[in-house]
């Protein structure tokens, strides 16, 4: 029998369209969990604990919880924090501290990498402070960079946005090329990992479908070799359309969106990888170019977010308190694929130290050999991902996404 | 009783994710139409025409015909290309010599403000040259910038997508800000009129939700104004969402997007107002920013259509027959408002000499008095035009909008 106390569920790292969906999950099976008395939330992250800012779940309308499931971006506050347990031993004394001082036994953090070493970090501090804390790792990132689970909450959504985004765009360009734009670039989120830019591959069924090249931050970025890619697509079809990660960098590790361009006031222009190459497209084909940076809208896009998306972040966060009720301190609740067709999935469990800090970045068969698409391996592993939509409920032409009240429970530490 | 003859329908200027709706309203009823045999369509617009290259729409099948209703961008190809007249009388001498040649009485041509001259000229010629073709337009422009018509079928779905994206995108802004992001960027098209830009304003509805700011192409950027306001808005709630025109321009007319930008090779940075100005608040401001650019997403963006807009541009390509059978040469359906609570519109009739080459701007009524945001009336008159979903139909996840065969009838002129 699992010790009776209090829980906090907190946010980190960038948001996703399903992360909420997580906290629903989370939420509602705390509720129904005998051991566990109230549930707060960190108000931004770990924020919330260090500041002794937590939010009191309980004072949130039952509709405001229901709209957890299709209401994007984190919706208690997410953070940006990597707490360094060498240098910074203090802020876990802190966070032990507040747990204590509100009688916090069950630690839930939705976040990717970073966020899981500090979930790991936690579950290893408690004990040896004298105060323990079944801490809980709940998976999200749009990377689909965490290892062992099959795939991550919030990627299936962003690759759907990521396909639908291109196939739209390039049939734009394919009824606009003979007069007008001949090169479409489209750029992804995914500095590192090419998970997201290799998504909207699955959108390239025959010839005449973009992206007719894929650049992936896990290859080189070799200027001619590209240049002759374009010329050659653009020559047999009349037009080309290139899916860019923001991460694609040159042999000497600099990414092209660093290329350090000032505008006349000296501003340094931020950002851009698919701009730049825009810039050299049209500067060394001549070709007429047009560019669109999807950025945040891709990664809160909950309006076309994935079904199986959705429905698997719900599931990570009703396991997650399944692993507090079995004592599992240290634990994240993983994804495993059970079968590809017809594809079913199960969620299980891993330690969080086999995760956190990790990186599974996009393997070699998963891109075509010349290294500028997917393979048949890509399309097959996230073809299932991005099935079904999860449509959310409008008012007035627009998403009726919920936004709560956030009200805080008193202080008890200063 | 109107001439029995052939029809041409033809796609002009930039796409929309109605565009292919209207084409399948003008393709049915002139499917029903007693007086119209064959029809056809130009293979890239008015260019089809002039290359001798009209599709034979009866060799689509039922399901492609019926699937236009949902897919996006000029299913049988656009143009940019503005007809002179004066310049180029011969175009039109050719014109009339392919319609002849294919029997071709009536001429349906779906654009914006230049295709409307094109169709407007080709309704003066024909019968000077001695062969009398009915020349009808059919409404399109994600614009919004024509006169007398209440809308423009093409604008309800840009607006909507607009709306949706920032909204997401502030719901992404205000959960990262305490320890990311401060001010985040989205740039709209509409490069004279800010029609589109002003459709993200619906997304505002309290204090917390985006855009803060929204800059019009109707007024003059000052720059120093611009960081207040965004300072102001930082400082009250923690972080800001600016909608940028992509016309946005400096009191001597230069736009901000070509602000001369090159990278370290010397090729020129293409475009980008929104990452312009995203330099300029974290260079002056020292705020962490970032953009998005939805670019040619956003006028294809079907999977998020608006309902009214749909039912707008069919009902525009119906009308279009009925003028013609009406003998109404020279003539464009346009959309009337009714009444504003509940919404209601009709289908009336306007001379395209009225329309033609006019560029609606948004009223001054319309921008609040600072210039900053939307006002009441703006909202009154465009909540309407985004409202309903009218969802594709998906396959493997992703819409499964349909491409035509778009098989030639045989060329009867060199």
């Amino acid at each position: 029998m699992p010790v009776r106390g209090n829980a906090v569920y907190a946010q980190s790292g960038g948001v996703t369209s399903v992360i909420n969906a997580s906290a629903y999950g989370v939420i509602k099976a705390a509720m129904e969990a005998q051991f566990i008395d109230d549930i707060y939330a960190g108000l931004f992250g770990i924020n919330g604990v260090l500041d002794d800012k937590l939010i009191d779940v309980s004072k949130e309308s039952f509709e405001a919880i229901e709209g957890l499931r299709y209401t994007p971006s984190a919706a208690f506050g997410s953070c940006r924090k990597k707490l360094d347990i060498e240098k910074n031993h203090h802020e876990f004394e802190r966070i032990i501290q507040v747990f204590k001082a509100h009688k916090i036994r069950y630690f839930f953090y939705n976040g990717g990498n970073d966020s899981m070493d500090t979930a790991y970090k936690i579950s290893l501090v408690s004990k040896e402070m004298g105060y323990e804390v079944i801490s809980i790792g709940v998976p999200k990132t749009v990377d689909n960079d965490l290892p062992i689970t099959d795939n991550t909450p919030g990627y299936g959504s962003v690759a759907k946005y990521n396909a639908v985004s291109i196939r739209e765009g390039s049939f734009d360009v394919e009824s606009m090329h003979r007069d007008s734009t001949k090169v479409f670039f489209l750029e992804s989120m995914g500095r590192h990992a090419g998970w997201i830019v290799g998504s909207t591959g699955l959108a390239a069924v025959s010839e005449k479908d973009g992206p007719h090249l894929i650049l992936f931050p896990e290859r080189i970025f070799n200027q001619d070799e590209f240049l002759a890619k374009v010329d050659e697509v653009v020559s047999k079809i009349g037009y080309c359309v290139v899916a860019v990660s923001e991460g694609v960098h040159r042999e000497d590790g600099s990414f092209l969106a660093d290329s350090g361009l000032k505008d006349s006031f000296g501003h340094k222009q931020l950002g851009g990888a698919a701009l730049i190459l825009s810039g050299i497209v049209a500067g060394e084909l001549g070709l007429k170019t047009h560019t669109a940076i999807l950025d945040y809208c891709q990664r809160s896009g909950r309006h076309i977010a994935s079904k199986t998306d959705v429905q698997q972040a719900i599931a990570c966060g009703i396991k997650a308190v399944e692993l507090a009720a079995e004592d599992k301190n240290g634990f994240m609740p993983v994804i495993f694929r059970e079968s590809n067709n017809p594809y079913d999935w199960s969620i299980g469990e891993a330690p969080i130290l086999a995760i956190a800090n990790q990186e599974k970045k996009v393997p070699d068969h998963f891109v075509r050999d010349d290294g500028y698409h997917i393979t048949d391996a890509f399309r097959e592993y996230a073809t299932p991902l991005i099935a079904g939509e999860d449509y959310p409920p409008y008012k007035d032409g627009l998403p009726n996404y919920v936004r709560l009240k956030k009200v805080l429970v008193p202080a008890k530490t200063k």
